[in-house]
């Protein structure tokens, strides 16, 4: 058997925790299936005195996580820091200086500075490994960097955040209001105190830079994402969406188009029979489309201790039996320049929810723009059921709400839609938008 | 960039032409991520003037298979003959041995020689890798092996055969008869003339066996697998599945018990909000449920060339970028020997399903010596919907179909139970029993 493997853990969280445990508790079934033993020989946290229960006492302690980094009693350093700058970024680029490999859970470091620390990584000759970073404990990173390596992928997208998918799951299941489950979220520990990060969709969007990345082998860019939350969703949309055999996710999609690659983040409306759709609670769920294996799909848990450990085991695993393998599947010099492709070329279905003023001509002027945009309707819903559409019987000025879903038509005609009917004084509020993306 | 690695294709059915077919497309993109170009230098088939759609002019041809497994010409031999001997098992064996590394789609041939052919591969210090024997496009062979190498795995179960899930999706759907499934299969290319190897559980087993391995660590024994096929399935069992809120798959299970391994191949009843239950057609799946993890469930195509083919691709990509990983996931030393866990010892669910003459007494009868091995019963359903459970009014001599659901007990009671049911003359012909799994 090789050398013992000695990893140092900077950050002891939730998932910092769990993998010195779990690395205890496996010590010999690990080194078994890693042919040497891995030992975490160091650990750097900001409070030395807090009970994790676990015990520490015969561990080196480092007050800054720069010291462990750099440490002559580790090989591997593990960063479970988070943020995409200070201690997280300063020893991430320390370890990697110093010929350390490093593993880390951190998404939005990655976002930011992946491709420059992919080169810090292989100037030094060391792994820098993150399958933690994009969906918990679901193999997603090496399925797509090395499983489906004889694909060209034309498409990756998926449910990356667990706290969105709980609150749109509940909000479906038991006819609640987003701002209730949102507090639920909160309480059980699903949603931060602050959940801007996670409901407002950057969260995804840092995840989905990855995969984007790995999957086109174009450079990170996740300043280029069009990300919408899922705060604006209302119980009429999920209702309306069940009704049209639609399910409502938050989802991340990449795709290869003729004018370059489209990263967005955006509530979704998918196809009720479809794999994605039937993903609920916290749980993620990855979909992959190759043009040799068509589509695979990938289910397991986003977020948690253990489950993330798990990816953090893996990684750990791989150097201790020397895989290497650049971090970005390819070395960074063959990576392509990022080309966007631009929101309003985007094409799909749309699902438009309208509050119109109950006035003879409202619809037949509505009808007048789309098509006047081009786009084509292939349902019209009045969701006062009492009511048919087109019925003009007056009503009071009390808006009426009216769902449309339009057949595949581009951004830019639907937004100018949109536009041109808010100017003409015939719906109230800003109308609701919700893609709806073609899934096989 | 690295010297160019070269591949010997042996077999040039559906798998291998596309695999040589996909290679070429893509020589550029495939370059680009492994780092090196990778040719096919020699191909081997049965037939040399059968028109396979590929130019096959500029590439070597051997006759025999065995000659390209030793050909200085190729760093690494695809086998893609298929069975457990002959011209696939001594071109492995000569490639191995003669210091070429190997890919297989072979189940057939690993299931029965696997330990030996990986103890050969080590011994010579070159890869053999399988990701296409186990579930054809889907990773679960790096995913148990790399991913989840952190998790102590109790369990791993799946869908891995696409003709009997066809033929059970399409009965449940349609209401069809198996007889009719299968030969709607058989006209569609989903099945072979002789089915027997498919929809009797054959094929499952041998995947279930080398998953197995992986997942526990232990040598391959796919002759200790307990394997029952779907012929047996009727409308009638689809029918009171749907009614009891189950869906009927085939599946491979590997279970840990405390007396050791279980191994099965089973028509299973599966509940429907699982996420097994929801894989249709021709579709494959495989979960494991991992400790630190929790379950994972990776869903993709289980056969078909470009899929197969993909699976081929990813290994050809390990191997041309240099990572070394043993194939059973740690050196053949560290295996354990398989200690099997008796099926009579299995624990768990059941439907059984029997054609009770109408007597008196004889509910009274059946339910007795149920409760005298010990078994609870969670349901009794009278099929004949006219009739209520323990109606005893006269009703001719033909017997009634009903339905038991147990509560968790082990197989040897139910096997007793069914044995003494059978010898009371209270029942017509062989009680159906099927095997209820319990999914999180």
């Amino acid at each position: 058997m090789k050398s013992e493997l000695r990893v140092g853990v900077a950050g002891l969280g939730t998932v910092g925790a769990s993998l010195v445990r779990l690395l205890r508790r496996k010590a010999d079934s690990f080194a078994a299936r890693c042919g040497r033993p891995v030992t975490v020989t160091g650990v750097s946290a900001r409070d030395r005195s807090r009970d994790r229960g676990i015990d520490l006492s015969g561990t080196a302690w480092f007050d800054r996580a720069e010291d462990l980094a750099v440490s002559s009693d580790i090989d591997v350093f593990v960063e479970l820091i988070g943020g995409d700058n200070g201690p997280a970024e300063a020893s991430v680029r320390a370890a990697l200086a110093a010929g350390k490999h490093v593993v880390t859970a951190n998404k939005a470091l990655l976002a930011r500075h992946g491709v420059e620390l992919a080169r810090l990584a292989e100037e030094n000759g060391v792994s820098l490994a993150f399958e933690a970073a994009a969906a918990g404990g679901i193999p997603v990173i090496k399925a797509v960097r090395e499983s489906l390596a004889g694909n060209d992928i034309s498409r990756i997208y998926g449910i990356l955040n667990g706290t969105c998918n709980y609150i749109l799951t509940r909000m479906e299941q038991e006819g609640l209001d987003f701002s209730e489950c949102l507090a639920d979220a909160q309480r059980l520990g699903y949603a931060e105190a602050d959940p801007t990060f996670d409901i407002e969709g950057f969260d995804t969007a840092h995840k989905l830079a990855l995969l984007t990345s790995l999957a086109f082998g174009n450079e990170i860019d996740a300043d280029a994402i069009y990300i919408e939350g899922i705060s604006s969703i209302t119980r009429a949309d999920i209702e309306a969406a069940t009704e049209l055999g639609y399910r409502i996710k938050l989802l991340g999609v990449a795709q290869k188009t003729d004018s370059g690659i489209e990263q967005r983040v955006h509530p979704t409306m998918v196809p009720r029979a479809s794999a994605i759709a039937r993903i609920d609670g916290v749980l993620n769920a990855v979909a992959i489309d190759g043009d040799a294996v068509g589509e695979v799909v990938l289910v397991g848990p986003g977020a948690g201790g253990n489950a993330t450990a798990s990816a953090v085991l893996g990684d750990i695993a791989d150097i201790a039996r020397g895989l290497a393998i650049p971090a970005l599947g390819r070395p960074v010099g063959k990576l392509s320049p990022y080309k966007a492709a631009r929101m309003r070329m985007h094409e799909g279905g749309y699902y438009i929810r309208l509050a119109v003023y109950d006035r003879p001509g409202a619809f037949a002027e509505i009808a007048r723009i789309m098509a006047g945009e081009g786009i084509s309707l292939e349902s019209i819903v009045q969701r006062d059921r009492t009511r048919r559409v087109g019925d003009q019987t007056p009503h009071g000025d009390t808006p009426q709400p009216v769902i449309l879903i339009t057949y595949e038509t581009t951004e830019a005609a639907v937004k100018r839609a949109l536009a041109t009917i808010s100017a003409q004084n015939v719906v109230a509020g800003t109308p609701q938008l919700i893609r709806i993306e073609k899934l096989g």
